[in-house]
């Protein structure tokens, strides 16, 4: 039987990376995970299909557009699109089974049926964390998710980059002390002040049709600058005389004296009061967070403060507060910015390399590193041994052991270091620690 | 806006855990991950859906009806329903920038639209290793792999359980001897005498009219039992002469001889002639694993040889061989007969507790655990004591720690241990070097 031949090749929009890069990407996403565990939060794994109606329960918009739905027999399903609307059916689901606050992570794939572009990806990894709590949840939450974020950079390897802070009802508070009562289409104009600049938040203003003195009320407002310690001040010298505003600043003022305490240095933390976040659930801090070098690849991180988690699901009132790290998108961003080298990457830190006739002692030496818990691969293959250097060389495994007839009668095995070329003689003792 | 209610539900046959059993699925497969990665196998990740043409190239079958197959615009997709296609298919794709032997894990959930069914998935994790050839793969990496799940189901956790092992050609070559050349249907009987027995395994051979002397050969060819030198004598003395037996019996010697130079204790892998797995791409060596004391769990480690893996791909000739844990079923089942307990599966090992007026001191320490490494969490909403170390309670949090005025004036903090009530005093770095 000769099959005809299928043109092997996956869907664009697709990740699909080399094993060295997939080395790097899981090192990424299990970083991730120990600084999430690492601050109390439980991981839970949901379904990737849902019921179609569990999924659009909300509906409307992009996302119903964009979702892969499809029908199996009488079922309608779909593909989540995102971690949050599963977290919500999750909680109403097993509520009784929940202690509150719940703080859950869930790292996982989410799909996006969007439109075919560079560096926009139909399939991607979700790194979330969300604190749900019973009825009320106290506003510290809201400034130790920072001190997360920080943690979680600092150990990917950033220094330079800067959590943005802002709160949803002082922007709320200030437009509605200019009359603007639905504020959605200000605040999305606002949110492209980092893209477009102030120029182009006025221009988007004008077409909303509002009067010059309002424009320019907005542009002073999103235009305060300073440090963390003068913002608030300007702000409070507003005096702004509405319930919401206050409220706000006040939730602000708490936020930003308790990032602080939780141990965020205050290079990596700043009120931003363009930031407004287009997600209309979000109803109090929101949070953004940018390489201070790579401005131009936008969020890395971001997420905020609702009053209400699943009110499609449920009743009970959920409020919580949550951020979002989209892993897929940055390490693609980070590896287009040459942030990330492939060399290096390897896992396995020892090649076992048996000349003819030597292939029990190999074995034998492989049983003794693994039994160590030392990474390593015995190559089992016939040919010569130049092609078996060459394999470790490209697979970056750093060391090479030599196993031949000579050694085994010495009793000493040749190692080779990969990178310098430097070669030593050694028991298997001395193998162990030298690789350990 | 007061929304409708959608009931907040999962499809049926598919797994959702708490996330106190979460982390102990979680664990499983960190064990299974770092074994495989132990073992010098490289980690890739492919996307769920692919080609619908890609993943029905071999097409036919069961797999047809069971796949998930969904059309968005005009491209004709579908969920992938194992890992081995999209291996074939990154192979082939990417079989130039691949080094071989190619070692590789693959650890995702592949879907397959069964009838619903007790303890059967449709969504559900594999956890593969493979290793693929260029042209030629040598035997004795079918005799790695046994020492791959041995040192696997020995991390995890198992001590009484048994890796068959048989081969195709073994098979084949003595059906051929019987003059039976198409053995598919007497492979796929033979393989089931786990579940129905000698009896049962007679009867289905009837029903494909064979004659009674052959049904007898093979009887008692499947019921040859004793230690594993014992069974290759008595094979021996079969005197079978055709060449695809022959080669078969060598290889099955080679295999066994080299699992027991792998480290594989006698007591856990044994050859078992009725082993014939029903997939038609086996071509030698094929492996079943299962429990000595839970036989109905079935095979919890299954896999083999194939000569050929991406046939439908490519024209290079690319023989493997692997084997795939069903770490989804295998945790149900586990949980079915009580060896997989929820309790005490905290990752959090404290919960610090500031009563009112300490919040800051609690941050304080809480920053100091953390910085540790110490996994912990805070109690940051108001409330009566009582509560607050039931929710430690019911998290499994082993230890909380109270931060009240009296400890911060001494400097000394109440450690509980939450399973003996008993309680301590203690400063701050006495509480690290405890938790530690």
């Amino acid at each position: 039987m000769s099959a005809d031949i299928v043109k092997p090749s996956i869907l664009p929009g697709f990740m699909e990376l080399t094993p060295q890069d997939q080395i790097l990407f899981n090192k990424m996403m299990d970083t991730i995970r120990a600084n999430y565990e690492k601050f109390g939060f439980l991981p839970i794994d949901t379904p990737l299909i849902e019921k179609a109606e569990v999924l659009l329960a909300k509906g409307g918009g992009e996302t119903e557009k964009q979702i892969y739905r499809f029908q199996k027999g009488d079922t309608d399903m779909a593909l989540r699109f995102d971690l949050t609307v599963p977290l919500a059916r999750y909680v109403a689901q097993h509520y009784s089974e929940l202690s509150f606050p719940f703080r859950r992570y869930h790292i996982g794939k989410v799909y996006r049926g969007e439109r075919n572009q560079k560096g926009r990806f139909r399939e991607f990894y979700q790194c979330d964390i969300d604190i749900i709590g019973n009825g009320t949840l106290d506003i510290v939450n809201d400034a130790e998710l920072p001190s997360i974020i920080y943690s979680t950079f600092k150990e990917l390897g950033f220094d330079a980059f800067t959590i943005k802070i802002n709160n949803r009802k002082v922007l709320n508070g200030f437009l509605k002390s200019l009359n603007i009562e639905d504020s959605t289409y200000v605040l999305r104009a606002i949110d492209k002040l980092d893209k477009i600049g102030v120029e182009g938040v006025e221009k988007e203003l004008n077409n909303l049709n509002l009067e010059d003195n309002i424009i320019n009320s907005i542009k002073e407002f999103i235009s305060i600058d300073g440090t963390n310690k003068e913002i608030i001040e300007r702000l409070e010298k507003l005096d702004i005389d509405n319930e919401v505003f206050k409220v706000g600043l006040e939730e602000l003022k708490t936020v930003v004296k308790y990032i602080g305490l939780f141990g965020v240095p205050e290079g990596n933390y700043k009120i931003d009061l363009s930031i407004a976040r287009g997600l209309d659930y979000y109803t109090g801090t929101v949070y953004e967070t940018f390489l201070n070098d790579y401005p131009s690849i936008g969020s890395i991180c971001s997420g905020g403060r609702y009053d209400n988690l699943a009110t499609y699901y449920t009743k009970q009132k959920l409020p919580g507060v949550g951020v979002s790290i989209g892993l897929t998108r940055l390490f693609y961003q980070l590896k287009e910015a040459n942030l990330i080298k492939s060399e290096d990457s390897s896992l396995t830190k020892a090649l076992v390399i048996p000349m003819e006739g030597c292939l029990e002692k190999g074995i034998e030496i492989i049983n003794r590193l693994r039994e160590e818990g030392i990474f390593s691969q015995i190559y089992l293959e016939k040919g010569k041994i130049s092609k078996k250097f060459s394999y470790a060389d490209k697979l970056g495994i750093p060391y090479v052991i030599v196993v031949g007839q000579d050694e085994i009668e010495k009793g000493e095995y040749t190692l080779r270091d990969m990178k310098t070329g430097e070669q030593q003689s050694m028991c298997v003792e001395e193998l162990i620690n030298k690789l350990k």
